[in-house]
């Protein structure tokens, strides 16, 4: 990532049907509200200084559009693309435009459930991928954007 | 379907390219138009006792945001998906977290067309599909859906 | 299905392990034997008017009797090919060879079952299907093909 | 085919669905019934002073039969399996165990119809093919079995 | 297989081509004959106090009668399905709703002849599968369902 | 495309991320902007006695929203997917259902690329295709697309 | 072939390595070399009343030009492509587009051997195809032709 | 395409069957010869100041060594490779090898025709691609050729 | 296997993580420990008067070791080799060198598990399998190989 | 993850070809050694107030070992499996018999390497994945593993 | 071997492009001509007593001509098949009925390279092959070739 | 292999089951011992002038440790993967990450095997292959490192 603009902003951008979260299979997905995640995710980030925005959109073209607008600031991008992960070459071609550090995240653990989770499309266009654990997915993902804004600085 | 919550209201949802339906490829889709369809389906719904509405998206995520309403309303889902079925894994997302009745349907026999048009993503996530008929496709999901209904009260 | 001859008499064919219904897995299949389905079927074709005829055969063969009787004697059919659905090459061709209104129907959404289950063989060769609504996908089936018979009368 | 018992008998089995030949798609099939295409066997027989019986079935058990019985007579064997080519191995199996001449015949180009068609799994369990021809597929196929009648006399 | 009918009879069901056992590439398949095969079996099923039948049939529609009837009658199943094995899922259906002990037998070791030969479609819907020991492989299978028998005692 | 309607207008129709142009990967896609591209295409319309409309969206459901009215409207359709080109079969049905010249445009040569750019779903439903050539692709398509016009007046 | 320029002469075409018979892997192909087949070729038809010619070509480009000729001639095609057979969609191509009667023909039974000669892409542009029968197989792909022209006159 | 040979000379190389233009199948390639496509090259070539030869082949390595020999000329290559572009690795090698500008065409939309046609091995070796305008395919990639000549000089 | 040498001792060689037997996945595969199959083990090939050896390793090479060394002792082998019976070609190979009675044994039903276990690379080196039948499947082997030292005595 | 063993032990297990971190393709890896990245861990285990043991093995069997110890011991584990992770079903079937929380990790992004490295066939027998930060990848894995202990203690 | 007819001389056989060593993709093959290297495998026949012969072809029929000619002569092969060797079944049918010893040679260690060279349709075709060592490449061959002269001497 | 640690020093490493040769399936591998062979290697390596070491190893892990010993020390590897290359990712690391020359050899002529043996994923971390020539492929892979050694020298 030598030479990529950064700042200590972070955008995390929750995909389709993350809104649902708490309601939706809470045997998949656990009890959390997205409000909850968000509100763990501001929690850690003024821990570790950090600004940071969250939004969710269930459309593909808002998905590209938050990723073009976080990195047209400089924000790092902490992103759940949900089930557009396994098909959208399109939010694949966005993330892998923006020069800013970015993470891929999943609450479950994708290679444990059914086959087309398996795959990733967009996973190839990040840094890097957290996934399994809840919540913590989040949490990780943003220390370690932190962690590499602090390498830099 | 057991412990769904469930009234006599149904939410029709056309998908991508169903408002060109009479002028889109009338030897494939015949000559009804969507106007046309909606009126039917107003009809039929009128004389089963319930209530309906329709609308129709091009757009994956206005569908997904139809589902999340429907399924937030309480009232059966009749979706068209279009050619969505096909890929949108995200709109399957939607429907499966949807714990309301809700039935596939496609206007023509989508296994005697093209190869990729006969795998549904999306068919997983439902109770049942209906498929070939023209209109009548749609009519039939009705009936499926108040079936349900009936059979609840 | 232009200039096919037809009337209103429908064989309702059955496929192999059908007769098991109530029986077989009654989680998977539901409680319902195919005497009551039977039933349930000549009492919707008695309301619209229709005459019908049923049958079960686990022989592929005698499917294949089966659907050229009716194709000869000008009765729609309606078959629930089971699992020959997934494979039956035979079964297909007759069904292709069959100038009748035709429906394949499924109790189950075999879209959501086992990956081999995802594949119909023999949907390429009938108008359209129905399935998902157990004993209902019979019955909206019927409807379909009384349909058919009303628009020609 | 060396040391396979043999003499001027030829059994002509036709599989599931040739029985409607002359009804069923006669822009693909053609125009002659099965009894037009018995007689013409029959007469090229007698010509080349074969002896020939023909039976035609739907069911894949009665093909396995017939292919037994003509191999414990030492009958040659001229086969049009239908579409069971596509998938039976049982009849393969059947035709493998009878060391007979054997022929597999197809009234049209099966390589220039559906991909499925494209495929036969009985084929390596026969000495030839012939295909493409309508009638005369089968006319060929008993010159084949008639020549080698004689090159062993 | 907790809570299963099941008592001292066993049900020994041979499938296509097994009636040319002796006859049919020896090379393969060995020199006994079936009648010898059912003499061995008859005598093991003797000294373990076990009553037994057998049958063999060329079609799929009467080995799916013949699993049905043996599970209908609370027999244990010894099956040797021949080529069904690799593409039958109607005679899988029938094992699968077969709430009695139910071994899958093949003589010769399956794994290492032809590719198609290396699935089994039915293998899913028994307790245990042995194959490649000749006529033992009936034997021990005969073991096998004795041996779940006696701890149920 | 006999009988189509058609007049001298253009419809220039730019898919998710090319609002990047200029910026995004310019080792990939050149240095002209988005911008500097549209100017381009007007020139050449101007030349060629043409009147052009340009519109740029991330979204697929704007992406059929813009075809759907071009066609509406009787104009050419010059159109550059982007990645929705490899997996967007709703645009390929919104293309094929637009009964006017249409061509895809490809800035890079996508055949030389990752394995999934090789792959068009949509390219199947217009008229031509034209790639690799950086800006002048459109021109070519501009072109291709007049001589449409000249040959039918 | 409705429609299609015929007269009673016929062009045979020999593909890769067939000069090589009678020396080449005898025990796959037999002991008569190509001037042998020829011989007998000629020999049949004389008998029918045709002319004929006989050629054998190495190269790809050589086999296009004489089945080029031949079409421009209008005689009947009876080409056995040899292993062009397997992948030469140009030549396919070349015989698509020859409106004469044309036989693809194989000494061997192409089905019983290694994978890749299981499948014919030149077999879809032919009219129909013998296989098997070692020199007969031109033999009878002769009669097949001449018994076209029969027919037309 | 840096540093690469180049001058104002483009060569035209025809691949197999294409000398068959206007005869071959005119449904599907349109009724100019290979005659009339040459002339309208030519005419174009004057106007835009480039000298042109034309050439066409029948077989794989005359079309490589026409590459090869552009190639050493410094001549531009508009290839249309006929059906050699879905398999021909060799003539993939001679483009990759050839540093000049260089351009695949075809003259039908391959990606709306047979599946094997949709997949090109060559273009991955050439700059761009244009196919599906029948002659001005050429006249396009002729125009492509001579911009880049003009941005050169 | 004629011609090799063998005598009445077998060699158990149990596979990567199956000395967790009893602890690991109970509901999987069951409640006896190794040591108490290996009991069971010892207690049939002292009532048949084999002598047996039993080990297990979780190393492919040491699994190696033990075939190879088995085999130059001569003993028969059973063999579970766990989950490397999915892709251990190196293990496959120690056993196709094994000139000795050989067994694969599976204490589940691996055709009805997840997919990657359906295919066994090592079974074709073996002689036969067992497998369903819990320890029952070891015993039954046992017998397999005892078998065939009585018919060789 | 319910009723699992648990203590604040956490086992830190390297694969094969880790050993080499820091000599092994450092544009690739990075410049740190494994001692390095163990330092690290065990720096950041002091400060969560977790136990650790770290380890590395280039055999597979060896791995599983480890994996069986640890879970024994009950300590958590955090796993690179290195190239195992592509294709040792063995040491998956350790991970999913190890009762305790675990994590796999890679250094890289596998995702965006060579198409074999992109399934992970032990990753569906964790809790959870982190890969693409270097050594941060194992601090996320122990901070995700510790925070388990938290929420439990 | 054995058998075979034999003597000291030797054909080298480049195939198409190989003519553009040393100026074809240096990078990837090399500064070498095909005149340099021919010369260094004359210096090593020479040393080694052998005789031996060069040419290249880039048609596929030379190719085949080529190999005809030298297993008619008796000469070792050693062939450099260039991109033939991905598709070629009629070279390789070629190889195949040349009973003389022959080697494939590959500048480049394919399996390093683009994915469609890893497979090879002629090497199983040959007696074995040497790949990545450059000039080498032949060197060896010719010594593998040589070696086997001096063992049947 | 530009800038790589070299010296005069040779490492053979032979892998699974090699230990064997001389005794193995002697029709496929031959009658020279593992001893023989690596005698014959020792003799050469004398006469180029390199110091040579050989070992066997039938475990991965040891396989890998050999590996990296060689590149430790600045050794050639001349490495005989057995069967560990169609699958062990983990030794092609190792190779990859090995910064001397290295060749990989076989016995037989793994392309005319079968089909698993048709893929090396070793092969693409080495600088070539040798195969098909018995010990001599040993031998050639020799010769083709020291002429590396000495165009360095």
């Amino acid at each position: 990532m030598k030479g990529r603009r950064s700042n200590r902003s972070i955008a995390v951008i929750h995909g389709p049907n993350l809104n649902l979260l708490g309601a939706r299979e809470p045997a998949v997905y656990g009890l959390m509200t997205l409000r909850d995640v968000n509100a763990a995710i501001r929690t850690l980030c003024e821990q570790l200084g950090c600004t940071v925005t969250t939004e969710q959109h269930n459309g593909e073209g808002e998905m590209i559009d938050a990723v073009q607008k976080a990195a047209a600031l400089g924000s790092a991008i902490v992103i759940n693309p949900g089930a557009l992960a396994h098909y959208s070459y399109a939010l694949r071609d966005a993330l892998a435009a923006a020069a800013v550090p970015k993470v891929e995240v999943h609450l479950t653990n994708t290679q444990a459930r059914e086959p087309f989770r398996r795959r990733s499309v967009t996973a190839a266009a990040v840094d890097g991928t957290v996934g399994g654990f809840g919540v913590d997915s989040y949490l990780l993902a943003i220390r370690a954007v932190a962690a590499r804004h602090d390498s830099r600085s």
